[in-house]
Protein backbone atom coordinates (compact mmCIF):
# COMPACT_ATOMS: atom_id res chain seq x y z
CA UNK A 1 0.00 0.00 0.00
CA UNK A 2 2.77 2.09 1.17
CA UNK A 3 4.92 1.44 -1.87
CA UNK A 4 1.62 1.99 -4.88
CA UNK A 5 1.02 5.56 -2.82
CA UNK A 6 5.15 6.70 -3.52
CA UNK A 7 4.45 5.29 -7.17
CA UNK A 8 1.18 7.45 -7.74
CA UNK A 9 2.98 10.43 -5.86
CA UNK A 10 5.92 10.66 -7.95
CA UNK A 11 3.80 10.81 -11.38
CA UNK A 12 4.24 14.02 -12.83
CA UNK A 13 0.19 14.77 -12.50
CA UNK A 14 1.34 14.56 -8.80
CA UNK A 15 4.83 15.89 -7.37
CA UNK A 16 6.26 15.17 -10.54
CA UNK A 17 9.43 13.52 -8.88
CA UNK A 18 12.27 11.69 -10.67
CA UNK A 19 14.23 10.21 -7.88
CA UNK A 20 13.33 7.95 -5.05
CA UNK A 21 15.22 5.90 -3.04
CA UNK A 22 18.13 7.57 -5.09
CA UNK A 23 16.93 5.69 -8.44
CA UNK A 24 14.62 6.56 -11.20
CA UNK A 25 11.07 7.08 -10.04
CA UNK A 26 9.10 4.23 -11.62
CA UNK A 27 7.76 6.58 -14.18
CA UNK A 28 10.84 7.58 -15.37
CA UNK A 29 12.38 4.31 -15.24
CA UNK A 30 9.57 2.71 -17.49
CA UNK A 31 6.68 5.24 -18.67
CA UNK A 32 3.56 6.60 -16.60
CA UNK A 33 0.73 4.32 -18.15
CA UNK A 34 3.36 1.88 -16.41
CA UNK A 35 3.20 3.60 -13.40
CA UNK A 36 -0.51 4.18 -12.57
CA UNK A 37 -1.07 0.16 -13.46
CA UNK A 38 1.78 -0.63 -11.23
CA UNK A 39 0.40 1.41 -8.47
CA UNK A 40 -3.41 0.57 -9.18
CA UNK A 41 -1.78 -3.45 -8.90
CA UNK A 42 -0.13 -3.06 -6.09
CA UNK A 43 -3.08 -0.95 -4.08
CA UNK A 44 -5.07 -4.56 -4.89
CA UNK A 45 -2.59 -6.96 -4.55
CA UNK A 46 -2.26 -5.19 -0.48
CA UNK A 47 -5.98 -6.88 -0.56
CA UNK A 48 -5.29 -9.97 -2.07
CA UNK A 49 -2.83 -10.77 0.62
CA UNK A 50 -4.28 -9.63 3.83
CA UNK A 51 -7.23 -11.27 2.84
CA UNK A 52 -5.78 -14.81 2.31
CA UNK A 53 -5.88 -17.51 4.36
CA UNK A 54 -2.57 -17.80 4.97
CA UNK A 55 -2.36 -14.37 6.77
CA UNK A 56 -4.78 -15.68 9.63
CA UNK A 57 -6.98 -18.49 10.13
CA UNK A 58 -9.37 -16.74 11.26
CA UNK A 59 -12.02 -14.93 8.77
CA UNK A 60 -13.16 -12.00 11.32
CA UNK A 61 -9.56 -11.46 11.75
CA UNK A 62 -8.90 -11.23 8.07
CA UNK A 63 -12.22 -9.24 7.63
CA UNK A 64 -11.07 -6.91 10.42
CA UNK A 65 -7.53 -5.91 8.11
CA UNK A 66 -8.77 -5.70 5.33
CA UNK A 67 -11.81 -3.53 6.51
CA UNK A 68 -9.60 -1.20 8.61
CA UNK A 69 -7.00 -0.48 5.69
CA UNK A 70 -9.40 -0.03 3.30
CA UNK A 71 -10.58 2.81 5.65
CA UNK A 72 -7.02 4.16 6.44
CA UNK A 73 -5.94 4.20 2.38
CA UNK A 74 -9.09 5.53 1.01
CA UNK A 75 -10.80 8.85 0.43
CA UNK A 76 -11.55 8.97 4.30
CA UNK A 77 -7.60 8.48 4.95
CA UNK A 78 -4.20 8.75 2.87
CA UNK A 79 -6.27 9.64 -0.64
CA UNK A 80 -8.30 12.19 0.78
CA UNK A 81 -5.17 13.40 2.54
CA UNK A 82 -3.28 13.39 -0.39
CA UNK A 83 -6.01 15.14 -2.24
CA UNK A 84 -6.41 17.74 0.52
CA UNK A 85 -2.44 18.48 0.03
CA UNK A 86 -2.80 19.23 -3.49
CA UNK A 87 -5.84 21.70 -2.96
CA UNK A 88 -3.90 23.41 -0.14
CA UNK A 89 -1.08 24.28 -2.53
CA UNK A 90 -0.46 27.80 -2.68
CA UNK A 91 -3.02 28.63 0.68
CA UNK A 92 -2.19 29.42 4.15
CA UNK A 93 -4.23 27.05 6.22
CA UNK A 94 -4.33 26.85 9.97
CA UNK A 95 -2.42 24.54 11.84
CA UNK A 96 -4.74 22.70 12.67
CA UNK A 97 -6.27 22.27 8.94
CA UNK A 98 -2.09 20.99 8.37
CA UNK A 99 -2.41 18.39 11.38
CA UNK A 100 -5.60 16.87 10.46
CA UNK A 101 -4.19 16.81 6.61
CA UNK A 102 -1.41 14.97 7.94
CA UNK A 103 -3.14 12.42 10.20
CA UNK A 104 -4.81 11.60 6.61
CA UNK A 105 -2.35 11.30 4.52
CA UNK A 106 0.82 9.71 6.31
CA UNK A 107 -0.56 8.94 10.31
CA UNK A 108 -3.27 6.76 9.23
CA UNK A 109 -1.32 4.40 7.46
CA UNK A 110 1.31 3.96 10.00
CA UNK A 111 -1.31 4.12 12.66
CA UNK A 112 -2.82 0.67 10.68
CA UNK A 113 0.70 -0.61 10.62
CA UNK A 114 0.61 -0.80 14.36
CA UNK A 115 -3.20 -1.66 14.91
CA UNK A 116 -2.71 -4.77 12.09
CA UNK A 117 -0.09 -6.55 14.62
CA UNK A 118 -3.22 -5.66 17.16
CA UNK A 119 -5.30 -7.33 15.21
CA UNK A 120 -3.39 -10.80 14.65
CA UNK A 121 -2.74 -10.55 18.16
CA UNK A 122 -6.31 -10.68 18.95
CA UNK A 123 -4.98 -7.74 21.63
CA UNK A 124 -7.88 -6.65 24.31
CA UNK A 125 -9.09 -2.45 22.85
CA UNK A 126 -7.11 -0.87 25.37
CA UNK A 127 -3.77 -2.34 24.13
CA UNK A 128 -4.80 -2.49 20.35
CA UNK A 129 -6.06 1.38 21.08
CA UNK A 130 -2.61 2.22 22.68
CA UNK A 131 -0.91 0.66 19.64
CA UNK A 132 -3.13 2.99 17.17
CA UNK A 133 -2.45 6.41 19.45
CA UNK A 134 1.60 5.36 19.18
CA UNK A 135 1.26 4.71 15.38
CA UNK A 136 -0.43 8.21 14.75
CA UNK A 137 1.68 10.11 16.90
CA UNK A 138 4.57 8.93 15.16
CA UNK A 139 3.27 9.12 11.75
CA UNK A 140 2.98 12.93 12.28
CA UNK A 141 6.37 13.16 13.94
CA UNK A 142 7.84 11.64 11.15
CA UNK A 143 5.54 14.15 8.52
CA UNK A 144 7.66 16.82 10.62
CA UNK A 145 10.86 15.14 9.96
CA UNK A 146 10.00 14.51 6.28
CA UNK A 147 9.24 18.53 5.95
CA UNK A 148 12.07 19.20 7.68
CA UNK A 149 14.79 16.87 5.90
CA UNK A 150 12.71 18.19 2.67
CA UNK A 151 14.24 21.81 3.82
CA UNK A 152 17.65 20.85 5.46
CA UNK A 153 18.62 17.86 3.76
CA UNK A 154 20.65 17.11 0.65
CA UNK A 155 19.89 14.76 -2.31
CA UNK A 156 22.76 12.45 -1.73
CA UNK A 157 21.35 11.60 1.96
CA UNK A 158 17.53 11.69 1.29
CA UNK A 159 17.57 9.87 -2.11
CA UNK A 160 15.15 12.26 -3.73
CA UNK A 161 14.77 15.44 -4.89
CA UNK A 162 14.75 18.46 -2.07
CA UNK A 163 13.37 21.35 -1.54
CA UNK A 164 10.88 21.23 -3.13
CA UNK A 165 7.82 21.71 -0.97
CA UNK A 166 9.27 25.29 -1.09
CA UNK A 167 9.06 25.95 -4.54
CA UNK A 168 5.68 24.81 -5.19
CA UNK A 169 4.17 26.57 -2.12
CA UNK A 170 2.97 23.74 -0.43
CA UNK A 171 2.46 24.29 3.48
CA UNK A 172 3.95 22.32 5.64
CA UNK A 173 4.53 22.48 9.18
CA UNK A 174 7.84 24.05 8.97
CA UNK A 175 6.28 26.40 6.64
CA UNK A 176 4.03 27.29 8.84
CA UNK A 177 5.54 26.89 12.36
CA UNK A 178 9.34 27.44 11.47
CA UNK A 179 12.29 25.09 11.64
CA UNK A 180 13.02 25.63 15.16
CA UNK A 181 9.66 24.56 16.37
CA UNK A 182 8.62 22.31 13.90
CA UNK A 183 11.51 20.36 15.15
CA UNK A 184 10.47 20.63 19.01
CA UNK A 185 7.35 19.92 17.65
CA UNK A 186 8.44 17.04 16.37
CA UNK A 187 10.53 15.55 19.14
CA UNK A 188 6.88 16.24 21.51
CA UNK A 189 5.27 14.12 19.49
CA UNK A 190 8.16 11.50 19.48
CA UNK A 191 7.94 11.74 23.00
CA UNK A 192 4.23 11.27 23.20
CA UNK A 193 4.23 8.64 20.99
CA UNK A 194 6.57 6.39 22.82
CA UNK A 195 4.16 7.54 26.26
CA UNK A 196 1.53 5.25 24.49
CA UNK A 197 3.34 2.15 24.81
CA UNK A 198 3.53 2.87 29.10
CA UNK A 199 1.43 -0.14 28.80
CA UNK A 200 3.71 -2.51 27.20
CA UNK A 201 7.40 -3.94 28.90
CA UNK A 202 10.51 -4.21 27.38
CA UNK A 203 8.78 -6.11 24.66
CA UNK A 204 8.07 -2.61 22.84
CA UNK A 205 11.74 -1.44 22.88
CA UNK A 206 11.72 -1.48 19.56
CA UNK A 207 8.74 0.62 19.23
CA UNK A 208 10.19 3.35 21.41
CA UNK A 209 13.51 3.07 19.28
CA UNK A 210 11.39 3.42 16.20
CA UNK A 211 9.77 6.98 17.58
CA UNK A 212 13.73 8.04 18.30
CA UNK A 213 14.80 7.24 14.98
CA UNK A 214 11.61 8.99 12.92
CA UNK A 215 12.74 12.44 14.26
CA UNK A 216 16.60 11.91 14.16
CA UNK A 217 16.89 10.38 10.75
CA UNK A 218 18.95 12.11 8.01
CA UNK A 219 17.20 9.99 5.68
CA UNK B 1 -14.12 -0.89 -9.20
CA UNK B 2 -15.45 -1.06 -12.78
CA UNK B 3 -15.63 3.23 -12.78
CA UNK B 4 -12.19 3.29 -11.12
CA UNK B 5 -10.83 1.36 -14.32
CA UNK B 6 -12.48 3.82 -16.53
CA UNK B 7 -11.14 6.72 -14.60
CA UNK B 8 -7.67 5.23 -14.78
CA UNK B 9 -8.03 4.13 -18.56
CA UNK B 10 -9.18 7.62 -19.75
CA UNK B 11 -5.46 9.30 -18.52
CA UNK B 12 -3.70 11.05 -21.17
CA UNK B 13 -1.01 8.48 -20.28
CA UNK B 14 -3.39 5.75 -20.95
CA UNK B 15 -6.60 5.52 -23.41
CA UNK B 16 -6.35 9.97 -23.37
CA UNK B 17 -9.66 9.52 -24.04
CA UNK B 18 -12.28 12.93 -23.64
CA UNK B 19 -15.02 12.01 -23.34
CA UNK B 20 -16.91 9.21 -21.54
CA UNK B 21 -21.12 8.63 -21.50
CA UNK B 22 -21.06 11.42 -23.28
CA UNK B 23 -19.50 13.89 -20.71
CA UNK B 24 -16.09 15.29 -20.17
CA UNK B 25 -13.51 12.53 -18.93
CA UNK B 26 -12.61 12.62 -15.09
CA UNK B 27 -9.45 14.40 -15.65
CA UNK B 28 -10.97 16.92 -18.82
CA UNK B 29 -13.20 17.50 -15.84
CA UNK B 30 -11.19 18.43 -13.32
CA UNK B 31 -7.45 17.34 -13.89
CA UNK B 32 -5.28 14.47 -14.01
CA UNK B 33 -4.49 14.66 -10.30
CA UNK B 34 -8.01 14.45 -9.29
CA UNK B 35 -8.36 11.71 -11.63
CA UNK B 36 -5.49 9.83 -10.56
CA UNK B 37 -6.74 9.97 -6.56
CA UNK B 38 -10.38 9.36 -8.04
CA UNK B 39 -9.57 6.39 -9.47
CA UNK B 40 -7.60 5.00 -6.25
CA UNK B 41 -10.19 5.91 -3.72
CA UNK B 42 -12.92 4.41 -5.67
CA UNK B 43 -10.91 1.19 -5.81
CA UNK B 44 -9.96 1.54 -2.21
CA UNK B 45 -13.71 1.76 -1.35
CA UNK B 46 -14.44 -1.45 -3.14
CA UNK B 47 -12.95 -3.25 -0.50
CA UNK B 48 -14.33 -0.93 2.09
CA UNK B 49 -17.52 -1.85 1.06
CA UNK B 50 -17.52 -5.66 0.43
CA UNK B 51 -15.20 -5.96 3.47
CA UNK B 52 -18.20 -4.78 5.61
CA UNK B 53 -20.38 -6.07 8.12
CA UNK B 54 -22.86 -4.80 6.37
CA UNK B 55 -22.56 -6.62 3.42
CA UNK B 56 -23.06 -9.91 4.59
CA UNK B 57 -22.97 -11.76 8.09
CA UNK B 58 -20.61 -14.14 7.76
CA UNK B 59 -17.22 -12.92 7.92
CA UNK B 60 -16.11 -16.19 5.53
CA UNK B 61 -18.51 -15.00 2.70
CA UNK B 62 -16.96 -11.48 2.91
CA UNK B 63 -13.37 -12.71 3.02
CA UNK B 64 -14.11 -14.67 -0.16
CA UNK B 65 -15.89 -11.43 -2.31
CA UNK B 66 -12.66 -9.68 -1.07
CA UNK B 67 -10.24 -12.78 -1.75
CA UNK B 68 -11.67 -12.94 -5.05
CA UNK B 69 -12.04 -9.40 -6.24
CA UNK B 70 -8.40 -8.78 -5.37
CA UNK B 71 -7.20 -11.53 -7.37
CA UNK B 72 -9.51 -10.87 -10.43
CA UNK B 73 -9.06 -7.07 -10.64
CA UNK B 74 -4.90 -7.08 -9.91
CA UNK B 75 -1.77 -8.26 -11.43
CA UNK B 76 -3.31 -11.25 -12.57
CA UNK B 77 -6.55 -9.93 -13.66
CA UNK B 78 -8.09 -6.47 -15.00
CA UNK B 79 -4.48 -4.34 -14.87
CA UNK B 80 -2.23 -7.10 -15.90
CA UNK B 81 -4.86 -7.33 -19.16
CA UNK B 82 -4.62 -3.47 -19.06
CA UNK B 83 -0.88 -3.89 -19.25
CA UNK B 84 -0.91 -6.55 -21.64
CA UNK B 85 -3.28 -4.58 -24.02
CA UNK B 86 -0.69 -0.99 -23.73
CA UNK B 87 2.40 -3.74 -24.42
CA UNK B 88 0.78 -5.09 -27.39
CA UNK B 89 -0.58 -1.98 -29.49
CA UNK B 90 1.34 -1.99 -32.86
CA UNK B 91 1.84 -5.68 -32.54
CA UNK B 92 0.45 -8.62 -34.20
CA UNK B 93 -0.40 -10.77 -31.83
CA UNK B 94 -2.06 -14.26 -32.41
CA UNK B 95 -5.41 -14.27 -31.77
CA UNK B 96 -5.08 -16.52 -28.94
CA UNK B 97 -2.96 -13.60 -27.35
CA UNK B 98 -6.17 -11.50 -27.50
CA UNK B 99 -8.31 -13.65 -26.04
CA UNK B 100 -5.99 -13.83 -23.00
CA UNK B 101 -6.08 -10.61 -22.48
CA UNK B 102 -9.33 -9.37 -23.17
CA UNK B 103 -10.04 -12.83 -20.03
CA UNK B 104 -8.14 -10.15 -17.65
CA UNK B 105 -8.44 -7.30 -19.15
CA UNK B 106 -12.68 -7.26 -18.93
CA UNK B 107 -14.03 -10.70 -18.66
CA UNK B 108 -12.64 -11.77 -15.28
CA UNK B 109 -14.45 -8.98 -13.44
CA UNK B 110 -17.35 -9.04 -15.51
CA UNK B 111 -17.43 -13.48 -14.50
CA UNK B 112 -16.94 -11.94 -10.75
CA UNK B 113 -19.58 -9.81 -10.50
CA UNK B 114 -21.75 -13.42 -11.49
CA UNK B 115 -19.61 -15.17 -8.82
CA UNK B 116 -20.26 -12.45 -6.30
CA UNK B 117 -23.77 -13.66 -6.24
CA UNK B 118 -23.01 -17.16 -6.14
CA UNK B 119 -20.64 -16.48 -2.85
CA UNK B 120 -23.70 -14.32 -1.45
CA UNK B 121 -26.02 -16.66 -1.83
CA UNK B 122 -23.41 -19.75 -1.06
CA UNK B 123 -24.47 -21.27 -4.01
CA UNK B 124 -23.17 -24.96 -4.61
CA UNK B 125 -19.80 -25.19 -6.10
CA UNK B 126 -21.85 -26.25 -9.64
CA UNK B 127 -23.62 -23.52 -9.92
CA UNK B 128 -20.95 -21.24 -9.08
CA UNK B 129 -18.73 -22.36 -12.06
CA UNK B 130 -21.90 -22.16 -14.05
CA UNK B 131 -22.35 -18.68 -13.00
CA UNK B 132 -18.71 -17.69 -13.45
CA UNK B 133 -18.69 -19.44 -16.96
CA UNK B 134 -21.52 -17.59 -18.10
CA UNK B 135 -19.68 -14.60 -16.87
CA UNK B 136 -16.74 -15.25 -18.59
CA UNK B 137 -18.28 -15.88 -21.96
CA UNK B 138 -20.52 -12.61 -21.47
CA UNK B 139 -17.27 -10.31 -21.07
CA UNK B 140 -15.55 -11.83 -23.77
CA UNK B 141 -18.90 -11.41 -25.83
CA UNK B 142 -18.73 -8.00 -24.72
CA UNK B 143 -15.62 -6.81 -25.54
CA UNK B 144 -16.12 -8.05 -28.99
CA UNK B 145 -18.87 -5.97 -29.70
CA UNK B 146 -17.16 -3.07 -27.92
CA UNK B 147 -14.72 -3.16 -30.55
CA UNK B 148 -17.44 -3.40 -33.26
CA UNK B 149 -19.20 -0.52 -32.02
CA UNK B 150 -15.48 1.38 -32.01
CA UNK B 151 -15.38 0.70 -35.47
CA UNK B 152 -19.05 0.87 -36.32
CA UNK B 153 -20.94 3.17 -34.08
CA UNK B 154 -21.07 7.18 -33.86
CA UNK B 155 -19.82 9.21 -30.48
CA UNK B 156 -23.58 10.48 -30.28
CA UNK B 157 -25.08 6.72 -29.71
CA UNK B 158 -21.80 5.70 -27.81
CA UNK B 159 -21.20 8.64 -25.45
CA UNK B 160 -17.02 8.27 -26.35
CA UNK B 161 -15.06 8.93 -29.22
CA UNK B 162 -14.57 6.23 -31.73
CA UNK B 163 -12.33 4.60 -34.31
CA UNK B 164 -9.78 5.24 -31.57
CA UNK B 165 -8.37 1.53 -31.88
CA UNK B 166 -7.71 1.61 -35.41
CA UNK B 167 -5.63 4.76 -35.39
CA UNK B 168 -3.32 3.83 -32.35
CA UNK B 169 -2.93 0.17 -33.75
CA UNK B 170 -4.15 -1.60 -31.22
CA UNK B 171 -4.79 -5.43 -32.26
CA UNK B 172 -8.32 -6.32 -31.24
CA UNK B 173 -10.68 -9.59 -32.54
CA UNK B 174 -12.02 -7.11 -35.05
CA UNK B 175 -8.95 -5.84 -36.64
CA UNK B 176 -7.68 -9.78 -36.64
CA UNK B 177 -10.62 -11.78 -37.65
CA UNK B 178 -12.57 -8.59 -39.55
CA UNK B 179 -15.93 -7.58 -38.36
CA UNK B 180 -18.26 -10.32 -39.97
CA UNK B 181 -16.26 -13.24 -37.97
CA UNK B 182 -15.59 -11.15 -34.90
CA UNK B 183 -19.80 -10.52 -35.00
CA UNK B 184 -20.12 -14.07 -35.58
CA UNK B 185 -17.97 -15.21 -32.53
CA UNK B 186 -19.56 -12.78 -30.21
CA UNK B 187 -22.50 -14.31 -31.26
CA UNK B 188 -21.42 -17.86 -30.50
CA UNK B 189 -20.06 -16.48 -27.11
CA UNK B 190 -23.47 -14.94 -26.43
CA UNK B 191 -24.99 -18.04 -27.19
CA UNK B 192 -22.79 -19.93 -24.98
CA UNK B 193 -22.87 -17.71 -21.90
CA UNK B 194 -26.51 -18.28 -21.72
CA UNK B 195 -26.33 -22.44 -22.07
CA UNK B 196 -24.35 -22.12 -19.12
CA UNK B 197 -27.41 -21.25 -17.01
CA UNK B 198 -29.34 -24.35 -18.60
CA UNK B 199 -29.08 -25.35 -14.54
CA UNK B 200 -31.16 -22.35 -13.97
CA UNK B 201 -34.57 -22.11 -14.31
CA UNK B 202 -36.47 -18.95 -15.23
CA UNK B 203 -35.17 -16.99 -12.52
CA UNK B 204 -32.37 -16.89 -15.07
CA UNK B 205 -33.67 -14.97 -17.46
CA UNK B 206 -32.86 -11.90 -16.76
CA UNK B 207 -28.96 -12.98 -17.13
CA UNK B 208 -29.86 -14.57 -20.67
CA UNK B 209 -31.27 -11.40 -21.34
CA UNK B 210 -28.00 -9.69 -20.73
CA UNK B 211 -25.85 -12.06 -22.48
CA UNK B 212 -28.18 -11.03 -25.40
CA UNK B 213 -28.22 -7.40 -25.18
CA UNK B 214 -24.42 -7.55 -24.85
CA UNK B 215 -24.45 -8.31 -28.03
CA UNK B 216 -27.12 -5.91 -29.37
CA UNK B 217 -26.32 -2.85 -27.63
CA UNK B 218 -25.93 0.07 -29.86
CA UNK B 219 -24.18 2.07 -27.19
Amino acid sequence: MHAYSLVHDDLPAMDDDDLRRGRPTVHKAFDEATAILAGDALLTLAFELISAPQTHGDPFVRGELVSRLAQVAGHAGMVGGQMMDIMLEGQSPAEQEIVQLQRMKTAALIAYSCEAGAILGKASPSLRAALVDYGRDLGLAFQIADDLLDEEGETAETGKAVRKDALRGKPTMVSILGRDRARAQALVLAKQAARHLDLFDEKADLLRAAADFAVKRRA
